[in-house]
C-alpha cells in the first residue's frame, strides 16, 4: 500500500489559519472495502469555501474533523479498484481532501472523467468543476439574465467572477467588475472583456456607488457577489427595481464574525432578490451544465485562468494568496502531473 | 372652500421624530381642476413607513417635501367633484396625507370603494389596505407556503404579521409568531391562532435561535420579516434549504442608521432566498387580493384588528407607538366619523 500524506486539520483557525492549525501526516492507505477505489491525486483544488468548513458550525458540509483531511475537490487517477465502474487507469474528480491517495466509493461525490474532453485535466477543478459550476448556475438560474441588462461582478478577476463576466457577455449583457488594484482592472477589462471596471481599493461606500453607477448608467440588474462586505453594500444602492443578487462568496468574511450586508433595505425599496447559490440543488442540472461550460471553451469563448502551485507542503500559502487577493485564476496545486 | 388642517413636515427627522419635526397648518383647500375630486379624509393610516419617507434618500417613494404634509394612505368621502369618474358621496381610498382633505386626481393613487363590502370602512386602511396587501402577496407570491412548511414571522401581532401568521394557517402551515412582551404572545395565540409565539425581549441572539429551533422543530421555510436586526439574524439561523425570507418591514432600523443582516451566509448555506414586498410590483393583481381578502374577513377566518386614535392633533404620539411597539392592531388616525 503507497504512503499518502495527508494536509490534516489539527485546531480550528481562529481568523487566518496558520500553520500551528495543520500537520502533514503521512501513513500507509487503508485497505479498500468492495465498491471503494483509491484515487491518485494529480490536483487539488484550494477554495476560500475551505476556510469555512474549518470552524465548527454547521454548514452545508459538516465541519472538517480535527485530525481528518482538509476537505479540497481534486482530480486523480484510479490506482486501485474493488468497483468495476472505477477501473483501474480511469480519471476521476470529486470532493475528496488534501493527500495524496482518496478513498472513493460508488455513489460518493466522485464521478469519472474524459481528460480528452478539455484542453487540460486540471479543467475540471476550475471551469467544469465547482467554480464553473457555481457561474453557470448562479448567473443562469438565479440572475435570469436578458440581453440589454446589467451585470455587476464583484471578486471579478477571480476564477467564479471572471467566468461570470463572460457568460454574461456572452448573454448580451453589459459588464461590470470590481476588482483589487490596476493589475487586476487591466485584466478584467483586456481578459474578460468586461465593459467596465472598478478598483475598490481605498475607496469608501460613497465613492463606490458614484463610481457603479457611472459604470452602470442603467442601473444593476444582477449582482453577482462573491465578496461581501462594503462592495456588496455599494452594489446594493445601484440595484434596480426586481433586481437579482447572486449570493456565491463572502470571501471578504471568512476569517472575521459575520458582517453581513447593511443593505438589505434596498431588496424592499426595489422589490428585490437575494439568492444563495448552493451546488447541491443543482446536482440534477450538472448534465446541462459541463456540455455548455465544455463547449464555450473548445470555442474559445471563455477564457479560464488557472493558477497551479506546485507541493502538497505549500497548501497554507496558496490558501492565503487567495484571501490577499494575490492569484491570478483557480488556485490550484500540483501533487504530480 | 372648507379649511384644510395639514400635518407638514418642516424639518427632517434625526432618529425618532420629535414635535419640532412637523407643524400643523391650516389653510383654505386650492380650487380643484377638472378631473380632480376633494376628498374629506375620515380615517388616516400610520405606518412605519412613513418614517422612511422622512429622510432624504431615495426610495420607492420620493421623499416628503419639507413643507408638504405627511403622505399616508387614507380613506374618506368624496365632497367636491370636477370628475364624473369620483362623484360627490362616493367613498375612495389611496395615497394621500395626513390632512382633513385630499385633492385626489382621475388615474392617480386614489380609488373608489364599495363601503357595503366590509365590515368597517376602516378596513380598507387595513386589511384591504396596504397592510393587508402586503401580507397577502409577501406570503403568497414571494413566500408561496406549501402546507406542512413552517413560516416564522417576526413582528407577528403586528397589522401585517397577524394576517400573515392568519393566511399561513389557512394554507395549512406551521405558524411561529416572535413578538415583544408576553400580553403579544399571548395574543398570537389567542387571537391569531399560532402554533408557537415567541417574546423576543431580553433575549440574545443564541437564546432567540434555541427558542425558534424548539418552536419549528422542522426548520423555518418561510421567514416573513417585519423586525430586522437581531431578530432577522436569529431566524435566518433556523432556516431550512431552499427558504424564502420575505423582507416586508424592518422597523428596528427605520429611526437609525441601517444595520442590515449579519447572517446572509445562510443564504448561500442554505439555497435560500431572500425577497422585498413592494406593492408597486403588485398592482396589476389587487384585483385578485382584494375579493380574497374580503371574502376571508367576510367568513370569519381572518380576524382583524385596528387601533384607532381620534384627531389630526394625535398623529405623533400615534406614530411613535408604532415604534414602541405599544399599540394592539393597525395603528389609524380618526378626523372625522
Amino acid at each position: 500500500m503507497p504512503l499518502n500524506r495527508r494536509f490534516t486539520l489539527v485546531r480550528r483557525p481562529s481568523g487566518v489559519p496558520v500553520p500551528e492549525d495543520f500537520l502533514l501526516t503521512e501513513e500507509p492507505t487503508a485497505a479498500l472495502e468492495p465498491g471503494q477505489f483509491l484515487l491518485r491525486n494529480h490536483y487539488v483544488s484550494i477554495d476560500p469555501a475551505q476556510r469555512g468548513w474549518m470552524d465548527d458550525r454547521p454548514s452545508y458540509l459538516p465541519p472538517i474533523a480535527l485530525g481528518a483531511s482538509v476537505r479540497a475537490s481534486t482530480v486523480g487517477q484510479i490506482v486501485e479498484s474493488r468497483s468495476a465502474a472505477f477501473p483501474v487507469g480511469a480519471w476521476a474528480a470529486g470532493l475528496n481532501a488534501v493527500e495524496d491517495y482518496s478513498v472513493g466509493t460508488e455513489g460518493g461525490y466522485t464521478n469519472l472523467v474524459d481528460p480528452d474532453a478539455v484542453p487540460s485535466i486540471t479543467n475540471y477543478l476550475s471551469v467544469v468543476g465547482p467554480t464553473g459550476l457555481a457561474a453557470y448556475f448562479g448567473l443562469l438560474s438565479i440572475g435570469q439574465p436578458r440581453a440589454g441588462e446589467t451585470v455587476l461582478v464583484t471578486g471579478a478577476a477571480g476564477s467564479v467572477g471572471s467566468l461570470v463576466g463572460q457568460i454574461a457577455k456572452m448573454k448580451g449583457c453589459r459588464t461590470v467588475g470590481i476588482a483589487g488594484g490596476p493589475a487586476k482592472v487591466q485584466r478584467l477589462l483586456n481578459d474578460y472583456g468586461f465593459d467596465a471596471a472598478i478598483n475598490y481599493r481605498g475607496k469608501s461606500v460613497e465613492e463606490l456607488v458614484a463610481e457603479i453607477r457611472r459604470a452602470a448608467p442603467n442601473g444593476v440588474d444582477i449582482q453577482f457577489e462573491n465578496v461581501g462586505g462594503d462592495i456588496l453594500d455599494a452594489g446594493l444602492l445601484a440595484i434596480n427595481p426586481k433586481a437579482r443578487i447572486v449570493l456565491c462568496g463572502l470571501i471578504s468574511e471568512y476569517n472575521s464574525e459575520p458582517r453581513g450586508a447593511r443593505n438589505i433595505w434596498e431588496l424592499v425599496v426595489q422589490g428585490a432578490r437575494m439568492e444563495g447559490v448552493i451546488l447541491t440543488h443543482y446536482f440534477d442540472r450538472i448534465g446541462e451544465a459541463v456540455p455548455a461550460l465544455i463547449g464555450w471553451v473548445r470555442d474559445g469563448k471563455l477564457r479560464v485562468d488557472e493558477h497551479v502551485e506546485d507541493g502538497i507542503e505549500n497548501v497554507l500559502p496558496a490558501m492565503l494568496r487567495l484571501f490577499d487577493g494575490n492569484n491570478e485564476g483557480k488556485m490550484m496545486l500540483r501533487i504530480v502531473d
